[in-house]
């Protein structure tokens, strides 16, 4: 068996054994992710389904039976278009030999797809909702987890320092342009695609959190936030930067040094055992205390994995703590309407001691072409 | 009202007709892509109840409290993070004059996402599933639409023309600079993604239907299928050519010949009235009777509209006909595993005559670099 193989192996364990503290005789799992997950599977079509005795099964379609057998060797494959219902299938045999509880992924199951499986599940199979497992076992992630997102984060870390050392972020070009030109070196650098759509927000743009990229042209005296993301072989990364153009007035500095500074204090309480709620207020504090609380609209940050947004989450409602293992954004922003905006994020890991950021790009102010 | 206004209330007029035929009182539409069809709302967290007599009222949280009165000056919008119980929460007072029958989105909402609706519905609402109805209103475009698809195209199919004058496909470059090529193109033209991941499949990977776009690089002889699509302003672009690298072989000119001779048949075939299994049959039968048939892996064609792939179906098993204002890709092809392949896709608008090719780029064998 290969080391792959024992890092899935692994998961589906401690997936069973949360399965078997809930009554769960066995579990279909159809999110695509998480089949990836706990599978290696990448393709576009497939489910598993894993029993508390850790035996597994999985399907997919004859678009996929190469990929299934070279992805997935340690299981046998099911060849079948309705992946789902297949699966459910092969518990006839068991269930004849008493009622079976199986577990279904409750949060991303579609009511249609439910009802399919219903109807296909054999005499004496419970279909059972399940909530949040998967979820919390992703949270802490594995040594080559840790590696593949640190890799792919300095993939698009060196795309952005290419695009300054270019010049590509200048006064007179759009927004558009430069998101372009972003894209175009993390995709020459081994990006297979953007993990979401990337962010040029300048002057006025910069106050929009949610801003996209188009053609505005971007003016001296510009803030221009800059948040951008790769993906690869399943794994995302996430940073931000904001930038000033050519002059920075006294507004521009004193919201970039109030977020730098909330940035900074957000990053140092991102500790194993620290609530979120509390890396939260650590970011959060600082922004009030400069008067600017009601221009800080979101969360603090996010876990970054196999979804560019997943748990821990810092936010003022945030639920539980910190752990090594666990990844975190941590990317304060005041957002002035008409005036304009600065955000400022890192990816971490945690670790025992000060946090790793996988992100290591200059927060210092930094005017561009002064 | 303002134009815009008007196409969207004709769609939720047909809506509201069809719910009325179901003995529907009101439907929570809450699929993004269904919320912008029919309001034109683009953000990402929304949804709309339309009532039978089509009173409407949409919902967004705080993030989108701008852009929804922009984007729907016609309707009352609720700002509310959780959209869909706090529209159904909105129906209290009507189901106190009597039992309301209320629709939701069946395979699109979650299993947990049904659970927390029939939680917050108030008394007398009862949640009613509801399958394929605007799917079957979206199967046919108004012009406006049609324009848009029309121009998106375009925007890709000038792309690949500026790549194909820049020689930037040729021996010695990888898959994956070729797809980075394509899409900085498409992304400069003022595409804001792309609509599916780029294929850039060469030589023997041109065999694989679902290659992406990776480090192989590209060689003389080589087959190269390029399938690829931009995304403007919610609308989808989908097209797919194969070129020969230096030089042709008899195989590579035989497969060429013959799936091009199929797509022809699928073109002429894509008339109003037309069954769907006629199209996939009319490119099928072509390919068989050159005895190719085996390596025809997949249907024939689909629409393309807000989804890169959406109905109508043209397969072998596609149910109903075509119909003017109708979009469909005809998109054949031959995959011989181990010595290449070829696909020949272009979008069609169907019309009363011939259909409208939006995606007129050469499909004469075309050698590059010979």
């Amino acid at each position: 068996m290969s080391l792959a193989d024992t890092r899935y192996s692994t998961r589906r364990r401690k997936l069973a054994a949360e399965l078997a503290s809930q009554r769960i005789d066995a579990v279909l799992i159809t999110h695509l992710t998480h089949m990836r997950y706990l599978t290696g599977f990448s393709g576009s079509n497939g489910a598993l389904l894993l029993r508390k005795d850790l035996s597994a099964l999985v399907a997919t379609d004859g678009r996929y039976t190469t990929q299934i057998s070279e992805e997935v060797p340690d299981l046998e494959a099911l060849i079948v278009r309705a992946v789902g219902t297949g699966l459910l299938e092969t518990l006839a045999e068991a269930a004849q030999q008493g009622p079976l509880r199986v577990g279904f992924e409750a949060e991303y199951l579609s009511v249609s797809e439910l009802k399919a499986l219903e109807a296909a599940a054999p005499e004496d199979v419970t279909l059972v909702p399940v909530s949040g497992v998967i979820e919390d076992i992703r949270l802490t992630k594995d040594s080559q987890e840790l590696t593949k997102l640190t890799e792919i984060a300095a993939l698009a870390n060196q795309a952005l320092e290419e695009l300054l050392a270019a010049e590509e972020l200048r006064v007179g070009r759009t927004e558009r342009q430069v998101a372009a030109d972003l894209e175009y070196r993390m995709r020459l650098l081994g990006s297979e695609r953007v993990s979401f759509d990337t962010i040029v927000a300048s002057g006025p743009n910069s106050a929009k959190p949610h801003h996209g990229a188009d053609d505005r042209v971007i003016e001296r005296g510009d803030l221009v936030t800059i948040d951008f993301g790769a993906h690869l072989r399943g794994f995302n990364s996430d940073c931000t930067r904001t930038f000033v153009m050519g002059e920075v007035s006294d507004f521009a500095r004193e919201i970039y040094e109030t977020v730098l500074e909330a940035q900074l204090a957000g990053v140092a309480a991102s500790t194993p055992g620290t609530a979120l709620k509390d890396v939260d207020a650590a970011c959060r504090d600082v922004i009030e205390k400069a008067g600017y609380g009601e221009y800080f609209v979101h969360s603090t940050g996010h876990g970054v994995g196999l979804d560019v947004h997943e748990g821990p989450w810092a936010a003022t409602t945030g639920k539980g703590e910190l752990a090594e293992g666990m990844t975190l954004t941590i990317e304060p922003g005041i957002y002035v309407p008409g005036r304009g905006g600065v955000r400022i994020e890192d990816t971490l890991i945690i670790t025992a001691g000060a946090p790793k950021i996988i992100t290591p790009i200059s927060k210092e102010l930094t005017i561009i072409g002064s």
